[in-house]
């Protein structure tokens, strides 16, 4: 179901200052800024691995907080600053959502998909059924064929 | 310098009920498990894409304590089970070391490479310096050819 790492989520203050670190300290570049009001953040998408295509491109995904009252801003106010959650690519999320609903052990925290980065469409497990760890599926937007010769 | 998200580190009190369930839900493999005496830990590491080859595999890393004074087991009794750290790959773990190292934005807490999973060099980054973001290299024990043809 899952076929890659597709990205780390991380909770920062400070967008801005996140972007300069991640990018002075270890090269990655900005692939995309972008706000998304629904999940109240302003983040980035930085390729860990530039010269990769999909579906072998993964991402550091940097995001600050709209408002302390926002699920990344609470989840400062209780943790600091830290990572957040994982994203994993899969090819149809709408299928990995019904295919992990049958099973019955992880709930859904989104039944169905919703807007992501870059236009994936992306839904959350929880992750009180997850030991504790809040799980993302991302089906991005396009998957280019093979080019891989 | 970052190649790719080699994998994410999941702190868990129980590494067989942590195993169960990501293989029952993800249905991802167990590749390697191992102890880990010097970081005091028991793990697994669990394919997330089994049909790819490094350079592009990437892992769930599991982790349970061996003692609650090890560094995981204070994670867990301070944090809770979840999300410990993240991996990314680099061709040179000394060479990555020391070009962070003149940086000078971000401690190193290991100043040469160690023991990781599955004969790996590995090395961790100061989390106080990146966000709160406990970060690993992993120079994999081989990197075979490419043979993506």
């Amino acid at each position: 179901m899952l076929e890659r790492i597709d990205h780390v989520g991380i909770a920062c203050r400070s967008l801005e200052a996140a972007i300069e670190k991640y990018t002075s300290v270890f090269g990655l570049t900005v692939t995309s800024q972008e706000v998304n009001s629904e999940q109240g953040v302003r983040e980035a998408m930085l390729a860990v691995s530039p010269g990769s295509t999909a579906p072998f491109a993964s991402y550091v995904q940097l995001l600050e907080p709209l408002s302390d009252s926002s699920p990344v801003g609470k989840f400062l106010a209780r943790r600091g600053e830290g990572l957040h959650h994982v994203g994993y690519a899969v090819a149809n999320v709408t299928q990995a959502l019904a295919t992990i609903e049958a099973g019955g052990i992880v709930r859904l925290i989104d039944s169905r998909p919703r807007h992501g980065s870059m236009g994936a469409s992306i839904a959350f497990l929880h992750p009180a059924d997850l030991g504790g760890v809040l799980t993302e599926l991302v089906q991005p937007a396009s998957l280019p064929g093979p080019s891989l010769a």
